[in-house]
């Protein structure tokens, strides 16, 4: 028996306070051992889009095996009427191997990347954090500002936003307002996000850098989940070389795919050792932020950890709510 | 909206003779570069069982885009009552990304396991063959013998076996008679299986060489679909060296996982240059069979290619067939 999970069955089932939770519990496990997350398998050319297969597995009391497989189709938009993002996630019984669940993927890859941003948060950002920035309000930017204000226990009471597309952004306040009763400041200026807010989050599909660095006030914390390959990245070396902390959502991760720090590291700026994995702050065995003026960063790049500890809750939910539908095949 | 199919939809759909068309236009499409076979992952530890994830992408007029999700957990028999290999497929359409299909993979695991021993047989089998011998009855047993008996065009007269599990060798005597109105004849010695026969199929766990290649006759032809270890093989180095031809289902899987070619290029006994993919002998590149008392071995370790050429063949079947059920999440 199988049991199939829609978008809307996802929604209704999953939170933010609950996903930061199990994000957390997943780069714990990580720092612990007991995680496997191999190199995802991506595939293309001939094909006109981009496929990734993301398997991993999560001991400990967690005991979760899933697969996303996410799709990445530029076109569809226009050509298809469909979502350039599409994702599937099959979760596995770690005890017989068998796909017990299969849920629609997409919005579990905006929350559990909004609830890694809120991880770096809760572990990097100023204790009385209240303000942030974001740049871009696009299909990532809802979760991470969510994100933020539940790792913030809700403290979070402005929002300033910078996107290119006005009707974008517009939508993007109305939206958080009335969902989270914060204050959001659409401003014409990407430098704007750094003039009086806390923390700062790049979520854009960028390859160079977003800002200068040395316009970066103290005790910034700043969090980016855009640039995903060697060459890109959203951060320039200026920031990541007046960073106080350079935290990776999973070191090796960011090591292989992350321009951000590759980038500095390959400049001679920084070195591999001076990236810390988040697991290991959260598991105690490196410090987090020592001052108020420590300017701190996170990088993460999707990892399958996230994915399949985010799965797994769900999956969990729907059978203590009866949610969804069981189908044998 | 996504296909779901059952194994008994599957059955009803996928027949040997279809299959052995698609598993070689698999191996066509791989010689000409329209393929894309990543290197499975392998997830085990601290899973009681093993997991494989195979996605694979096949160009050309197939257009099949493709991933399955295969599980091995030894203990499920007598701890869960289920199956050892569990396994569903989930095919894409290419043009969208979307997840088009899901279907149980165990029959078609098997089914193309015994087409790709068939398109063996077809291309490097004696034409007038008309006996096989083969090792273990188990679970992939059957589907072999009814891949070379298509690939003989159903000139296939007798088979013999050989299992150290009587009822097993029993019910695959039984089941193969009456589907195949051949003669099966149970042996109990291996070696037996090399006197009076064309064609020989290993397909056991054994993890060391079955037999001593002095023994075989000339003119045989040899497929080996057991080990899949670097370390493990069904054949000896001197049936490896008596051959005339040694291929592969995928040259490069072979040699990364198949000890029966690693091992004997490891001794110095032959070269990586002397393994020859089927696809090259399909499209040309290579030549096949040049006598009647060549010895020939064809080697296969499961690439998922093979999946998602049956697996597309079965989804398209099902729709013009209106098979299955379809379910929107």
């Amino acid at each position: 028996m199988v049991r199939l999970l829609s978008k809307q069955d996802v929604n209704e089932l999953l939170n933010m306070a609950d996903a930061l939770e199990y994000v957390e519990e997943a780069y714990k496990q990580l720092s612990l051992g007991n995680a496997i997350v191999p190199q995802r398998i991506a595939i293309s050319d001939p094909a006109p889009g981009l496929t990734l297969i993301m398997p991993g597995l999560i001991g400990g009391k967690m005991s979760a095996l899933a697969t996303k497989i996410v799709s990445v189709y530029k076109e569809n938009p226009t050509k298809h009427n469909m979502p350039t993002v599409l994702a599937k996630i099959m979760v596995q019984d770690m005890e017989t191997g068998d796909i017990i669940g299969i849920m629609d993927g997409s919005l579990i890859t905006a929350m559990r990347t909004g609830a890694a941003t809120g991880v770096g948060v809760k572990y990097l950002a100023r204790k009385n954090s209240k303000t942030m920035g974001i740049y871009s309000a696009g299909v990532q930017a809802k979760k991470q500002v969510v994100g933020v204000y539940w790792a913030l226990n809700q403290k979070l009471e402005k929002c300033k936003v910078y996107d290119l597309n006005k009707s974008v952004a517009e939508s993007f306040k109305e939206e958080l307002e009335k969902e989270l009763g914060i204050n959001v400041e659409i401003t014409d200026s990407g430098d704007n996000l750094l003039v009086d807010t806390d923390i700062l989050v790049a979520a854009t599909t960028s390859t160079t850098p977003l800002f200068s660095g040395d316009k970066i006030p103290e005790g910034m914390h700043i969090s980016s989940i855009g640039a995903h390959a060697a060459t890109a990245r959203e951060l320039d070396s200026t920031t990541i070389k007046r960073a106080a902390l350079r935290v990776a959502g999973l070191k090796e991760a960011c090591l292989a795919e992350a321009g951000d720090y590759i980038i500095p590291i390959d400049e001679g700026i920084i070195s591999e050792n001076d990236i810390i994995s988040i697991g290991d702050i959260i598991t105690g065995k490196k410090h987090g932020r020592e001052s108020e003026n420590d300017i701190t960063v996170f990088k993460s790049v999707g990892i399958s950890a996230q994915d399949v500890a985010v799965a797994k809750l769900v999956y969990d939910r729907a059978l203590t709510n009866n949610i969804g539908q069981d189908v044998d095949f």
